[in-house]
């Protein structure tokens, strides 16, 4: 329990306010700061005075208002200025990016993660993309710090990769590596991918609005993040959302967690081609032309979607029952599968859901696709200058 | 987004949250408070006297210090004085008490509920509980609003039940004759039985301090109260938590929601009992027998016992892996089957749970008890006291 917050904290929490405002939003008039913010106009101009001087946003005269009188001047985020680098080990590629302020990719980079090679292993190279980048930043750029998006469940106090199904991986000190890596560029913060995604979708995709979101992810492995009562659940260690090793199927597949018919095992990539006698290929191609060939009429692409729609189906229903939730999300191959099934899908979990439970619940694909890695992983590190805008 | 508060709103939360401070810990000296909320000594004296004037607190002398210098007041809760109703509607009673502040229960009265007796007819009689509590209540005694326990699940808005699977009824309109009855005494807030017992526990009973905790009720049916990052879990409607609809075995027994192989379905009372070869029994004796027969060696109860206990852990585990709690308790008659079958969902929540979900879970049975549902009841109208404490 906590007493009320002091003037200074009230300032604080208003600059805070204001900034993340057109964080979100884009450029916004002082009007409409205003009217969105409840606080007068002298105060929004005092606000503003300051993040101008911190050199966070700027003000500049409207190009036309088609309105007579003096038009109200509009702040915007300095994109240009303001920067985080956001960093994406994803199961086949490793990604960089410098995501300005206001979640605006600058620049990106990318290459393949041949199988085998570790999180740990995948530093060096991001490493290298962070000094490329940071050659071409102009003078005035200000970095504040590094979110890492990773494949596998992450503890938050010193990036500990616990476990990464997908890759093998246990136990890889990841944020050490990271650390000794990056260090010098400020803050660094880790978030499993799934979480990160979610993070973007709620902030400026599919979810924004709804307190209450399933953002689903999958490719070899399936995980989520959760947006409940409008905050992301994280769980005691930060470890919450682990929906792929919810147990579906007790007479199912061993998993590679130990137990036995995981979702991720009933509605993974390994098992859409599997079903469709592809077991040989793997890959978001390899899904996408199943889906392909099951619009074109083959039967057994049909038949493999249809058994995998029927356990997403299944699974969200569980979820739907658990949550109450307004939105699920697909993401990453789910997106495919979930365009090639929606209806296999939307029947079982009407089928499974409670009536009271499912009524409201929209089913998504996400607005803001790949990018959203990257963007969530900036928004790892922007939400600290968000608490505290003129910390240095 | 909402910029920050004013210097009335921040009076005002410091009000509710010394009020708060005292309600949860019970009598508390202004030296204490003082270190608790981070006010200083005249801060806490002005906002105590606030509270005395509305006759919400009482400040007196310590018995005895043992120390020298002048002793710090004591300030407690008005218990006496200061009261909620709260009502219970249970599967097979109807209960009805006046809690006061401090969650402090004053009397209770209980009556069965028969079989087939709908939600809204046992509106009736808690009305009749209500008018004879209410003829004893002292002249200066100040009701602030009923409280209302629901076995099933219910709209928030406007009290409809929507669902009542152990009961059989949908749709029932009890928040309207709750209102009829009783729209006299302030306030009317309804909720779900396993959410106000999560409530409760959370608060003052075996979840106190943990800010991820799973409340698991059963008795014929199966719900859950969650609390996700110190805040309950409610959901797009408010019907979050209905984890006893999480299908766990998808060959399994239709269940009355319509679905197949719910958790209800093989956790809850009418499993056991069939299994035990005693499905012509019902209640919470029934259970205990069951439990009291598999201690003194009856092999068809030790059976009963392990298989459910089986299903238990594995359901657990699946919500462990999805929620990561610290707690998990077992209310209801799963009190009783938890106590009988520990180990084996303690086996099968390891084999279920991942390492890094389950390694700080602690499985526990409630502190409150029956009183749960009262003190958690009562609960739901103290928040509107609690969050601004000068309203009348």
């Amino acid at each position: 329990m906590r007493a009320g917050p002091s003037q200074e904290e009230v300032r604080k929490h208003n600059l805070g306010t204001l900034l993340r405002y057109v964080h979100v939003h884009g450029a916004t008039s002082r009007a409409e700061l205003t009217t969105r913010l409840g606080l007068n106009r002298s105060t929004i101009g005092a606000l503003t005075a300051e993040l101008i001087g911190a050199g966070l946003v700027s003000e500049a005269a409207p190009r036309e208002t088609g309105r007579a009188g003096r038009p109200s001047l509009v702040v915007r985020p300095e994109s240009g200025r303001i920067y985080a680098y956001a960093l994406s080990i994803e199961v086949d590629r490793i990604r960089a990016a410098r995501v300005g302020l206001g979640g605006r990719i600058l620049e990106q980079y990318e290459t393949a993660r041949p199988p085998g090679m570790s999180a740990a292993e995948a530093v060096r190279p991001l490493a290298g993309f962070v000094s490329t980048m940071r050659s071409g930043v102009p003078d005035d750029g200000r970095c504040v710090g590094s979110g890492v998006a990773v494949a596998g469940m992450v503890r938050q106090e010193d990036g500990m990769i616990r476990l990464a199904p997908t890759t093998g991986g246990v136990e890889e000190p990841v944020g050490e590596a990271l650390h000794s890596e990056l260090g010098e560029f400020g803050p660094l913060r880790l978030g499993n991918h799934a979480d990160v995604c979610a993070l973007a979708e709620h902030a400026r995709g599919a979810a924004v609005g709804s307190d209450n979101v399933i953002y689903l992810y999958g490719d070899v492995g399936v995980g989520a993040g959760i947006v409940a009562g409008g905050r992301r659940l994280h769980g005691h260690g930060g470890y919450g959302g682990e929906v792929g090793h919810m147990v579906v199927n007790p007479y199912g597949r061993p998993c590679s967690c130990g137990s036995r018919g995981c979702w991720e095992t009933e509605i993974g990539e390994h098992a859409l081609l599997r079903l469709a006698g592809r077991a040989d290929r793997s890959g978001r191609d390899a899904v996408l032309a199943v889906v392909d060939a099951a619009m074109r009429g083959d039967s057994q692409a049909q038949h493999a979607l249809r058994q995998v729609g029927d356990w997403i189906g299944f699974g969200i229903g569980n979820l739907v029952n658990i949550f109450n939730p307004e939105v699920v999300i697909f993401g990453g191959t789910l997106r495919d599968v979930y365009l090639g099934a929606a209806a296999q899908i939307r029947s079982r979990l009407n089928a499974v859901g409670l009536p009271a439970c499912r009524e409201h619940v929209r089913l998504r694909t996400p607005e803001l696709g790949a990018d959203a890695a990257l963007i969530g992983a900036a928004e790892l590190v922007f939400e600290n200058l968000l608490d505290d805008p003129l910390v240095t």
